[in-house]
């Protein structure tokens, strides 16, 4: 298994935001801002334009979901979305808060956050994402 | 009506790449790479997110469909998606060719190309994507 798999069924621990029988949302580990989340199919699969119509269907719905409990969590203007994938070979969509447009820049250095400050961000989106 | 609505409406002029009645695909005129291109729905929503369910399910397919026809138009290792928005106040998905994750830095200095170019491009995505 990968390791976004492995994050997925719960072998390696992750940043808890919302799940499903099909998708996983976690915090990035490194985000770029606070509540910088990640989404993923647990079906083990490297690009994501590979999904069948169905399961990218699914998927859109579901992280739309995941960024209306972001956005209630974490006031931003709106959630930003990006799919890149070369780095890690399971496809992931990131979702970011935004108060301008450069919140979405990749090359931006990385938040460093505690376990603590870890804890209390995903439990906020969880808690928002369980309201829906 | 807002500018992409224009433009998917054809009032005013864009490179077409795909369409169809909900949705409609043209090149960014400030491409980060050959074959970026903007995926739209044609109906005037500001947020991507507030796209209903259905709407965002369907956008989801429909931009799949595209990025295999600019995937083929321009081989790459994969096609990746940005949704920003808070430029223009109209629900828009950027689909990248990358042969790198930086390829996706909105920080990169664009392409000029020419209306040949232009057209070559979009003809070629044209084309693909009335093949699937």
């Amino acid at each position: 298994m990968d390791i976004f798999s492995k994050i997925a069924a719960g072998e390696i621990p992750s940043w808890k935001c919302a799940a499903n029988e099909k998708f996983y949302a976690f915090l990035d580990i490194n985000p770029l801002v606070k509540g910088h989340t990640l989404v993923i199919p647990r079906r083990e699969v490297d690009y994501y334009f590979d999904m069948t119509d169905e399961e990218i269907a699914e998927m859109a719905v579901f992280a739309k979901k995941v960024a209306v409990a972001i956005k209630n969590a974490f006031p931003c203007r709106k959630v930003g979305m990006a799919v890149l994938g070369l780095e890690v070979a399971h496809a992931h969509v990131h979702l970011v808060p935004m108060q301008n447009e450069k919140d979405m820049l990749f090359s931006n250095p990385k938040l460093k956050l505690t376990d603590e400050e870890f804890k209390e961000i995903s439990d906020k989106i969880f808690a928002e994402f369980n309201k829906l």
